[in-house]
């Protein structure tokens, strides 16, 4: 698959809140994720696709989703970006979070070879 | 400037139509613009102040904005996403297009040092 291939499923997926077939579909063995920071016990980067499902089934445990709106992808070369606005509570603190970030995604060879997220920046008065 | 503080700033200026302005403040002298594809005369791939500035000058020039929306800006670390929703007319050929596109901005020293655009792929049936 080319880039846009790639990115047009992933987003499916995603719409359809399928993370983990994403996950098993499209990444790369050696798949590289990045978080924007450190988040209970797991690092900010993780390396390999069993710590990335991990980290989706920790998702899938804790985090229940009410709605997720996916816009995009957006497409170019070897890279593309998904918007993600996600209506979540957390379960174990039962605080509900609105969270908008994006992910920028790199496809080599037919997989996702890297994902790195960023948070919307929060605004100052 | 922070990688916050810098896409903050641009957004802002994107916000008020003021391109030109975004480029003169925030953008590093050996500044590296890539585009989706060549446009007219212009390559993918552009670098120095300079030619992004004539890249600014042309669309300034031969582009009637009707409405930007920019969303973002997203941040982390040395990276930032800028979503762009605007509505123009070519003057040239008085035809009136919407185009969606993110920008991907790498910041180095409080300087835009990078930006790739990434146009919304089109839906296919």
């Amino acid at each position: 698959m080319n880039t846009e291939e790639v990115a047009t499923k992933l987003a499916e997926y995603c719409r359809k809140g399928e993370w983990m077939q994403a996950v098993n579909d499209l990444y790369a063995k050696d798949i590289v994720s990045v978080e924007p920071r450190e988040m209970e016990n797991m690092p900010a980067e993780m390396r390999g696709i069993d710590q990335v499902r991990g980290k989706t089934e920790w998702w899938e445990k804790n985090m229940q989703v009410h709605s997720a709106k996916v816009t995009g992808p957006f497409v170019a070369r070897d890279t593309f970006v998904v918007q993600f606005d996600v209506d979540v509570t957390d379960k174990a603190s039962n605080k509900r979070m609105q969270m908008s970030e994006v992910g920028i995604y790199i496809v080599k060879e037919g997989k996702v070879a890297r994902e790195e997220f960023l948070p919307l920046a929060q605004k100052k008065e």
